[in-house]
């Protein structure tokens, strides 16, 4: 088969830690001018007053450079001492947020009070910061993740932060995914693009919000281009978060291939790592192509080799008009 | 004439830092438990989407043992990392928030927002930080100080930080004055109170719009309880900031007595500077008591001594029962 052009126009579908190395791996082995990265908002939640995009954050402070090696998320050598000032005023301060990481919940929420999109606010900011892949929120409305466990229903940073996502989740909710629409940036993107990648984020409180917009999981299984996905799962188990409990608590095969079920709908391929080698059979019969690659990212220069592979595999996949 | 009590009440009237002084100069020289600070906040403004109170900082921040000695203002040590990333973001930062001090704004933001009142906020962050004295802002409706200018009106801070208080100063305007009413803490401070004692603050800008609040002159004008002033204007300059100027160019004398003449309607008595002892006969001539001392405040035992000068000059003014 032949490859296409070097520069193909991609849309990730991402939420935070895993999802933004790949994004950022996209943008390293290509360009960011052609990618757009659409961002799980379903996690966001207001704090002292600020609006925090917990996802949209992870992702633009990876793309520009400034993420924290450590913990992925938060910006590499931040500073503590608004927060320590927070809790001198007695609050309560279970959200690790950093002195630069504030400059954006200032800003974001100013601008939004102010009357703009969150999409608005999103593609500013990481302007500003020189990146030069679209960066999308999901959706401009508000959504958020409630958490079915059995202490009843947690808010997400309630269950993923403060309680550690130590809870069995028997189910999860996305308020105010109704009243959603894909915004106009967002669905232009998918437009222009003839690549789809998901990236390795949890299906189930990531991948899942964005796919829970009316009409955007109908509108995927429409499309002509490739989709492909990179597993989160890699033998049996998440490398960073809850995903691998939660996706046995709620009954799914934890495995690429129990990940490729709840996206056959609408997958044309998927990455799956070497020590997974073994399902790529069952993934095919779903009807989905599969490649296998080395897909830990430890270093910048995985994610770059990683998302060249995605690429040429997605590739490889689009579908040449003489053989449509 | 005898000593009274050596705890009176105390409500004093403050601006920003020489305000500031003198008010913790009246806590440690007696304790805060009788003293009510009713501060200025017509220079408040919204920065970023947050709340600035920059009077009632100062005055907190002082009185709490935590402000910056080289400013006046700020907290003592405070970083500048947020404002940085929010300049990295393209805005522009012309007026200095420390990281601490965001926690400040911050927080009075969110609590503003969810509807408590100026007073309630300022209530809670000076308790949080284990103010003994009551801070109170001046009322709780927004005030906007306006500085007419020979290059037209410009807001408060405008005037005052970005362009450093060079222009001449025609006319000042305090724009929702008319709307504002006495908060009933102020007014039970004052009711409570057997002294007053007008801090040693701007008499335009900052004393000026607190006497501004409808009823409040009035009030001054028929209470019993000696109302004492400490002149902001030493040798015909203030010590900091443009009092000066102002006297100046709105036609008053540059001196304490000029700003007695100010306060004549109700003022019963006017601690001045050594340096200005020639100025007692004028002052006096107005029916003003005058009492000499040194006014500069450049250390805290400086503050405490001027405050105790002031407390025993204010009670040999008040009025014993049986003189009456």
């Amino acid at each position: 088969m032949q490859r296409d052009e070097p520069n193909s126009r991609v849309v990730a579908l991402a939420g935070g830690v895993g999802g933004a190395k790949l994004a950022h791996g996209i943008a390293l082995a290509r360009s960011g001018e052609h990618l757009s990265v659409v961002v799980n908002t379903a996690d966001d939640f207001t704090l002292f007053g600020l609006h925090i995009s917990p996802d949209l954050d992870t992702v633009m402070y990876t793309l520009a450079g400034l993420a924290n090696p450590e913990t992925g998320w938060g910006i590499a050598g931040d500073s503590f001492v608004t927060l320590d000032m927070i809790k001198g005023y007695d609050r309560d301060t279970w959200f690790w947020l950093g002195d630069k990481d504030f400059a954006t919940h200032i800003l974001r929420t100013e601008r939004l009070r102010s009357g703009a999109t969150l999409t608005d606010v999103t593609v500013e900011l990481a302007e500003a910061l020189g990146i030069t892949a679209q960066l999308l929120p999901m959706c401009d409305e508000p959504v958020a993740t409630l958490v079915e466990t059995p202490d009843g229903l947690l808010e997400f940073q309630d269950y993923f932060v403060r309680r550690q996502h130590a809870d069995d989740v028997l189910g999860v909710q996305f308020e105010g995914i109704g009243a959603t629409t894909i915004p106009e940036r967002v669905s232009d993107a998918v437009d222009d693009a003839n690549i789809m990648v998901l990236c390795p984020s949890n299906p189930i409180v990531s991948t899942g919000p964005i796919l829970a917009i009316p009409g955007l999981r109908d509108r995927l299984r429409q499309l002509t281009m490739p989709i492909v996905a990179v597993s989160p799962i890699i033998g049996g188990q998440a490398l960073k978060g809850p995903a691998d409990q939660m996706l046995a608590t709620l009954g799914h095969e934890v495995s690429a291939a129990g990940v490729a079920e709840l996206y056959k709908d609408f997958l044309t391929g998927m990455v799956i790592d070497s020590q997974d080698a073994h399902l790529a059979e069952r993934i095919t019969d779903l009807g989905i192509a599969v490649h296998v690659a080395d897909t830990i990212m430890r270093t910048d220069d995985d994610r770059r080799v990683l998302a060249e592979e995605t690429l040429i595999f997605a590739e490889s996949l689009i579908v040449k008009p003489e053989l449509a």
